[in-house]
């Protein structure tokens, strides 16, 4: 089967972009990367708008379709589209999981601390400080929560479920990578610092590293 | 096959409760409901921590497993155990529409309404008109955003993907059900407001109305 053409609107510090291009290396897919300047205010622009209506980035293009939208939609197409390696596992309670897993980082964690979030936060009095303490309160939350569910549950391996990466490994690297860009650290999460180091060890991981991204600030 | 037991973690208004009533009543699964006060703070209790470490509602509890959490995780997992009727569509890239559409409402917009972003922000001086103006920002922001992707793209038909409710309706149908218990509504959005109707009039989401659950403000 020929390979599908991709094109990726992507920008080097997002966490959800991260996760696409983490997915589509473990594939062994490639896509062509589009630069949309979030700090330039690019994907609030009518031409991106078009692509996608909420304005948040990624969105993938397969010639023909209609542009994929959602990280973790796109994660679930791409598993569908190239089974191997999967990225979930064989059973339903371990996709249940993984995919709750998943959620508690890109739902409940991720979205509250996106650059709508933080303008709207300005527009509203929060000075840096303010802005700093919410990322922290968040990803804290988020971390530390996922580092209980991984310690209680049984299902944790190499990886947080088995000892292969899943969404839910991608979507856990993508939060400590763009805290990484922040300067932030959690504490007290041992658990997840030791998948996100497997992860790391990985070049589909590692080479997806914000910093390591067209567009990132150098040294 | 004999049914599963489940027992539902559940609070009357929330909308991610909302979503797993709706499922289990589209499969003509039962689900025996278990309150959680948030309004009380129960969700943040040890014993409901020890259930969902992120003290997030619903859980999904089937007997001798692991609880389930994450609302679309759970609808996930339903659609997997008890295929009829799909909440899928059955191409790839009809699932990925679905799972993006689910993901504008359910990671990009209900996330940033809940209690515990509500706590923050009046901690932060945040007063009741501010905190509802929050609200209403995001609501409006992501219900537009749907209705531009539904009125945009193919796919759409009398529900968000083709005649039939899938994730995405179910996800939508919730943000809409906890905008009426908090009297808001969206302007412009005359997709939206038509599947939402086709949704109510099914009994599987009329019964799940906040309104008509145990612990809801009577009259």
């Amino acid at each position: 089967m020929p390979q599908p053409t991709f094109k990726l609107y992507s920008y080097w510090r997002t966490s959800a972009t991260y996760r696409v291009r983490v997915a589509l290396a473990l594939k062994g897919l490639k896509a062509q990367e589009i630069n949309v300047d979030i700090d330039a205010g690019e994907h609030r622009s009518p031409a991106f708008l078009a692509i996608n209506p909420l304005g948040a980035i990624p969105a993938l293009i397969e010639e023909g379709q209609p542009p994929l939208t959602q990280s973790v939609a796109i994660l679930e197409y791409l598993d569908e589209i190239a089974p191997e390696p999967p990225l979930l596992p064989g059973d339903p309670h371990g996709r249940a999981r993984v995919r709750s897993i998943a959620a508690m980082l890109a739902s409940d964690t991720h979205p509250l601390i996106v650059p709508r979030v933080r303008r709207y936060l300005t527009e509203a009095g929060f000075d840096a400080d303010a802005w700093r303490a919410w990322q922290i309160n968040w990803f804290t939350t988020g971390l530390q929560a996922v580092e209980q569910k991984l310690a209680r549950e049984p299902g944790a391996g190499a990886f947080c479920h088995g000892d292969a990466p899943t969404i839910a490994d991608i979507c856990l690297a993508s939060v400590t990578a763009v805290m990484k860009v922040f300067k932030i650290t959690v504490p007290d999460i041992p658990t997840v610092d030791a998948i996100v180091a497997r992860c790391e060890a990985m070049p589909a991981f590692a080479n997806a590293d914000p910093m390591k991204q067209a567009g990132a600030p150098q040294g």
